[in-house]
């Protein structure tokens, strides 16, 4: 399937604008935004415009950001109202957040009274929130109707909402009771209450609920979608298994962007300028380089036993690197066990035993591995020099298994984000410390 | 509630039996297996013989593999037929090929005849494949039954299939024909046939079709469950979103680790024995010692440079880290937009351009900083000393850059996984090539 896609980007331009149109119509959505970047502007809206109305409102919501914009830009006012009137309301004010403003003010001009006040109730909302993900589009039912009257109802009435798979119960409030799924509707006797069916045990969220607790929890009792409420548990809209995927989505590309030493969205490489780009990867270079350079400090200290065993300073980019790396494995093993709410503060004491341990097999290990490279292999050293490289690295390894187990846990203890703590920052700290531990240990070791 | 969780975790064993079986009951199954932990294996099977039984059912899915093993172990052959009786199939598959040998003949004795024959047609499959994730209950309907008749169907038949909101219609030879869902149901006349109602173009895998590939193919279409077809385009069962999330997540902790240079399955930190962390940690420690250790032999080539400018030596380890971290940058970047489909090879030109401008940018900034820091602080070196260090530090970070987005990409190229090229293999692989550059730029500008 990805050649056919690398296929059709290669010859895209080889192809009617018909031709491209009929094959794009049968690709999934996520494909068909793969090839939008290789259509020029004009192209890519001649193309749009063939489409059928279902799938400009399912592209419209999968392109990028610059693309979208571009697009709605050259939209007719009759087009987009069209489009805008079929979009989600959860995915629509995601559209309208990330628009210019003069974009912003043409969508906003194509909607109808009753969407422009559906979109400023939402727009109220934190965007990160399980209030920023809803949707008002769900179905809610008195309690006292029955199943036959709920069937109709939904039936005369529900062309429009999210889901149609769980209809909510509400009191005269508003107030969440219980949920009925459109399963035991139909598992149940036409004259059967609602309220004799319903559950009245609705896992629900806080408007004001994170959007990544929301995702887990929707995961953990594997719904298809969650109300959520205010604090008087009035029912103020659904969020959807979809939009949980792509918080998961969105929280893993961050997570992979800080281990990676970045910060900031996850924006399409492709949309990002050089300025961008250097945005948002020269915070994270400049401090872990300021940081770092606090081991020019450690060497210099050191000199006089550099003078004495020169070749010490052969070995120290493979000493930093390694304790860099061993002390990585355990600060990830640390996050992800945290992040999955597997690990806590608590369990400190377990953690530090382990990683001692691990870390003096590993470094016992990696120790033998590097004392019969020193000797036998160029550059060379003596066995007694080879020895206390060896040694020094051993301390290395278990020091930095336990400072990259702990540094998580700490940081976390103290209600900050663990993934801070993630390779780059835990590799250059561990610099500073691993060097002194190596030259002190190799010190001690030569007697020198 | 993370408060209340860790509060229990704190105080469970001051509580009766029956109080902690309340407030399990009423918790996510997913805090519920991070209270099981604090639990004895005793204690843990007399709360649970107090669960419901779809509470149960519940929560032995979620287990972790250890303590999954330990309870089913200690189950009465009666109480795991009630249980794995309710398990879905997908999920009891999992369960059956994570179990040791022995304990997996309590399961098999328990199953019933029809349970075991279900079982042995999914053990057929590949576990990372689309067939995996599957499970075959279903609902599939001929195509000219009418709406009404599928209602009745439903109705009477689908008390234990996985969903009932999408039914596929299927030919005399079990060939999918189309789809229908119970909302396009409730919306037509009951006299309607499927065949007039249903959408023949369905998106279905193949039964061999990668993991993640099916993940992603139902997140783009924002569908509940997915069809899984055999070559002759015969229905083997459906996959439903919750797989796909699990996909998801199981995915993205293997990056994770992959990133913090590990290998190997997503097991719980708190289940894995020092001897797994060992070996899920040493293959990529040695690997990236061997690798790092050629470093030995550049610093030991350039002895007569370092000898006659023995300040070069104090900045090695921030020389090569920042080198690490540009390229680490530039390779997360890559890896990302590669898993995202978003950059493929035929992108190199415009990534290497974007990638040199960024770099020197950076790079710039950078050498800006050190030459700073180099002279005003201590240990102190001359303006011309920090002006080579700066510049060679520059050429580093264009270099690392650069090398840092073409690896990735080729790598995809050659048809392996890019995701081995992240942040440690690459800055081990940059050293080696930084640290020549920084010596050799040195040389030139200190004219030694």
């Amino acid at each position: 399937m990805q050649n056919s896609l690398d296929n059709l980007r290669t010859h895209i331009h080889d192809l009617s604008t018909e031709e491209v149109k009929q094959i794009l119509s049968e690709m999934p959505p996520h494909d068909v935004v793969e090839v939008w970047d290789d259509l020029s502007r004009d192209e890519a809206l001649q193309i749009f415009l063939l489409f059928s109305l279902e799938k400009k409102v399912e592209l419209i919501t999968e392109l990028g950001q610059s693309d979208q914009e571009a697009l709605i830009e050259r939209l007719s006012e009759e087009s987009a109202r069209e489009i805008f009137e079929m979009v989600e309301p959860d995915d629509l004010v995601d559209i309208i957040q990330s628009l210019s403003e003069e974009v912003r003010g043409n969508v906003w001009r194509s909607l109808s009274e009753e969407a422009r006040n559906q979109m400023q109730f939402l727009l109220r909302f934190d965007q990160d929130d399980a209030a920023g993900l809803m949707t008002p589009r769900y179905l809610a039912i008195r309690r006292n109707v029955t199943v036959g009257q709920a069937f109709a109802f939904i039936r005369t009435n529900a062309t429009d909402v999210e889901t149609i798979y769980y209809i909510y119960v509400v009191d005269d409030l508003k107030r969440l009771q219980g949920v009925v799924s459109l399963r035991d509707l139909l598992f149940n006797d036409d004259a059967a209450r609602l309220e004799e069916i319903m559950v009245t045990k609705v896992v629900s969220v806080q408007e004001d609920m994170d959007q990544e607790e929301v995702a887990k929890l929707l995961e953990s009792y594997d719904l298809i979608a969650l109300p959520v409420v205010d604090g008087y548990n009035r029912l103020l809209g659904i969020v959807t298994f979809d939009d949980a995927i792509d918080v998961i989505r969105e929280e893993q590309t961050e997570d992979v962007y800080k281990m990676g030493a970045m910060d900031g969205a996850a924006d399409r490489y492709s949309d990002s300028s050089i300025l961008r780009l250097v945005r948002k990867r020269i915070p994270w270079l400049t401090i872990l380089l300021i940081a770092g350079t606090f081991t020019t400090n450690v060497i210099s200290h050191f000199e006089s036993l550099i003078l004495a065993a020169g070749f010490l300073v052969w070995f120290v980019p493979v000493i930093t690197q390694t304790g860099g790396n061993s002390g990585t494995q355990s600060s990830t093993l640390m996050i992800r066990g945290i992040a999955m709410g597997e690990i806590q503060f608590r369990d400190v004491g377990e953690v530090l035993f382990k990683e001692l341990l691990v870390g003096l097999t590993m470094g016992i290990l990696l120790a033998g591995v590097i004392i019969l490279r020193g000797v036998f292999l160029p550059p060379g050293v003596e066995v007694i020099e080879a020895v206390a490289i060896g040694s020094a690295l051993l301390f290395v390894v278990v020091f930095s298994s336990l400072i990259g187990a702990l540094a998580p846990l700490v940081i976390h203890r103290l209600g900050l984000d663990p993934t801070v703590m993630a390779g780059p920052l835990m590799a250059t700290l561990i610099d500073v410390a691993g060097l002194t531990i190596y030259f002190q240990a190799a010190r001690l070791i030569l007697r020198i």
